[in-house]
């Protein structure tokens, strides 16, 4: 089937297209070049490896979203301040091939306190287009967690935590690393570290010595290091976040199986959630932005 | 002067020797052959690669301290159980060379919570030679910061907080690396980061991004960035802490910039506090070690 438009998600580390006819996927591809390792000049060459043989002699439509609109990226798209809605503006970025029209989507920023996003914003329109009515709070954990303030389909605030990029650099550049050598968690473990840093948060810092200490002097087992590190990191970001969960419905996108931990943390605090499918959302917040671009959709 | 004995200070990453005439240093020599870069047959060359000329045809005493005599060092001196004064036992590393007679001193471990020390038993005697009658708390900052609760030429109990260790990892390994390009610290910015940990320290997780975004938001200076990293995880340690140096006289034991922000940050919290100077400590412990071993002090 002929691709009518082409969506794209394009990160620091990844870039990931799909062929699509209005909102169906025909085809889907990914390659590891992502922002972090192009210069401005080469994101057309980039793009044009993956998808050259979807293109027709006429322009094809691509719309793109993430690190691709940062300032090292392809083109700059400016942010937008919150409160707004998720989608606001696109740029269209330069390119010398006639078989692309290329728009990247803009990133949103809060100034008080300061925070940005590039990315999210599409997948929360993708969320709100699937949701129409949704009031709440997306929570899109991940490298760097975003907590959303939604009403009214405008983000009302956000706050990003980076308790992910922090696991990872405490689990493989401290003395830690050699006491977490496993995939596996404990599930009981994981919940007690969570539950004390929610109470304590302090401790968190504190107790992290001893995971090395355990295992040197009892051979403590990984998992239950690699779950008292990873519960101890999520409890303490919802310590700091209460004030986005409290009360409120939550619905979580992002890789399963760290949403899946979200959701159990979440859970434990009696908050009512729920998972969205983040490559749905991803792709329905890209189909949103190619509507308003055709002039299909405000 | 005739080299009488060798003090030797042998870590992770650096190795450190003092040609000594009773407590007097008559040379001192140090290198980068920590450790971490030696399989254990290569200890003994590295350190007679650093001192052979300082040795007699007859053995010269050598007493060392630190991760030598960890389980990847030259010979494992087996953790001595808290409470016990700091000096306890010392094993004799295995030595081809006529000229050497090498003993390693004994890291000390708590059971409850876990933990364990090496290198910093060697210091704690040396302050306790040098301050006989002191009771109260010692803390010895640096990539793993020890809390030490001395009573009656005891150690009572301790706790290992790895700050610094987790400063170099967010600094070096994050997104923040690109913030924190400086040496320099804002003071306003490092107490208050102190005191908004201390008061509430689920925020410290919660903030980190923040460093970025108002970087990139309103190009926040990276020294005031570095500050608040800083006095933020000091603030978490401190909150962490506070039943070790709340109402305790405290001495400090460490490398001075360092030293100055923990003497700083406790000040701030109305704690009476002094710096010991951590090389003079270190050879005292070793000086202490030596007198034990000859046979000359208990």
């Amino acid at each position: 089937m002929k691709t009518e438009w082409i969506a794209v998600d394009w990160g620091t580390t990844a870039l990931r297209a799909w062929a699509m006819v209005g909102g169906a996927v025909v085809d889907l591809r990914h390659s590891d070049r992502g922002m972090g390792r192009l210069q401005p000049s080469e994101f057309e060459a980039a793009l044009l490896d993956l998808v050259s043989d979807w293109l027709g002699a006429e322009a094809t439509p691509v719309v793109a979203c993430g690190m691709v609109g940062s300032r090292q990226g392809w083109v700059e798209a400016p942010y937008s301040r919150v409160p707004c809605k998720p989608l606001t503006t696109t740029v269209t970025a330069p390119t010398t091939d006639p078989r692309l029209r290329v728009d990247v989507i803009s990133g949103l920023a809060q100034d008080t306190p300061p925070d940005v996003m590039r990315g999210e914003e599409t997948q929360i329109a993708g969320f709100l287009a699937l949701n129409p009515s949704f009031d709440g709070i997306l929570c899109l954990p991940g490298t760097h967690t975003k907590w959303v303030h939604m009403s009214a389909g405008e983000v009302v605030s956000f706050r990003t935590v980076m308790s992910g990029e922090v696991f990872a650099a405490i689990s493989t550049q401290t003395v830690l690393r050699h006491s977490l050598d496993t995939q596996e968690m404990d599930r009981e473990a994981f919940d007690a570290a969570l539950s004390e840093t929610m109470t304590r948060p302090e401790t968190f810092a504190r107790d992290l010595f001893g995971l090395r200490a355990a295992d040197l002097l009892t051979q403590a087992p990984p998992q239950v290091a690699r779950a008292r590190l990873s519960g101890g990191l999520i409890g303490l970001e919802l310590a700091a976040t209460k004030p986005y969960w409290l009360g409120q419905p939550v619905a979580i996108i992002g890789a399963p199986a760290l949403s899946a931990l979200y959701e159990r943390s979440l859970r434990a605090q009696g908050v009512i959630c729920e998972q969205a499918d983040a490559d749905e959302v991803t792709r329905a917040g890209l189909h949103a932005a190619y509507l308003r671009i055709q002039g299909i959709a405000s």
